[in-house]
């Protein structure tokens, strides 16, 4: 049995964040799928059994079982000593990015994407509310990126893994990612991390 | 000239979090206003000076100035030696409801309270897409808070200030609050801290 389990499956970037951050630090770890598009996140034994919050990813490792990526990377690069903050400055820049993540980028980005790719509404008042939104944050990050090569500077970190958790979907994208340079150049210094791969090479699909 | 400074405006949910753990923390503390009805975190002035992502609230302290009600909250804990987690379970378990806080239920909510009564939209397409995902989360704290009085067990902690942030906004608050008897009854226990306030009390308010 692996070291680190992780309850996942390819279309979740949140999971894909985990699993990156797994794959790049070398870690022991194998994916536990879980069948999302026919409802096992919202099954009553899910929610009581393995997350109340009703979401992947959840990390399983020796005897914790840890839920919300930002808790699990900073889990990781504890565990690892890898792409974690260096000081307390470091450390509180890391969560303000994973926050900002959290609440103003995956939070719009992730779902955007789920109505265009999966549940297929087409153009709504809907996507129409949450794509600018998407766009405002990815310029928030694209201004930040102007300036140094990794969100808190030099090197990469979990708040790099985070905030790029949903940017590696390719034609998934909802919004013009090729429009924000910085970013674009920012996503090719994370590809090129030895031991880079993309989300569907990492956990099963569902669909 | 007070030893913490917050930028804030009363209307803010994100910053009564802040202003309410300074608060309830007996911290030496006075509000910056920060006029948002008029875009004053819209300008390129607040953004390149006092906060890129254009947010409060923002927490002057020394030599620091933080953003991210989750960063500050966890820093006022650790300042204060107050309403912090008291172990690494504890610790994770906090930011494990921060996060969940940012991510499925003040960034939803927060929408939602904003387009009722403010920008006055009345029901739409996107108030009925956000409705529902409050409640889900809504649920969620409540289902988790019928086990114990408070977010991470017997004591009030700085997971507790994120989730209450913007449920203490009385008439302004668009679900129907009185349904989930668990969050009543911790809003109840919230409300009883020595030295609580509401909102409008410790904030200058923008309208």
């Amino acid at each position: 049995m692996s070291e680190y389990t992780l309850h996942c499956f390819g279309e979740s970037g949140n999971a894909y964040k985990a699993a990156l951050m797994l794959e790049l630090s070398r870690c022991d770890w194998s994916p536990v799928w879980v069948d999302y598009f026919n409802g096992e996140t919202r099954q009553a034994e899910f929610r009581a059994g393995t997350n109340e919050m009703g979401e992947v990813p959840i990390l399983g490792h020796k005897r914790l079982k840890l839920t919300q990526s930002g808790v699990i990377l900073d889990y990781l690069a504890e565990q690892t000593r890898k792409f974690g903050p260096k000081s307390e400055d470091e450390r509180r820049e890391v969560w303000r990015w994973i926050l900002f993540d959290n609440h103003k980028f995956t939070s719009y980005l992730a779902t955007l994407r789920f109505m265009i790719n999966f549940t297929k509404t087409g153009e709504t008042p809907v996507t129409e509310f949450l794509r600018p939104r998407v766009i405002s944050a990815l310029k928030i990050v694209d201004q930040h990126l102007a300036g140094q090569p990794f969100i808190i500077g030099k090197r990469a970190t979990i708040a790099d893994f985070s905030l790029c958790g949903y940017l590696f979907y390719g034609e998934e994208i909802p919004v013009p990612l090729q429009e924000h340079i910085h970013v674009m150049k920012w996503l090719d210094r994370i590809r090129a991390l030895p031991g880079w791969k993309p989300p569907y090479e990492l956990m099963p699909r569902g669909i």
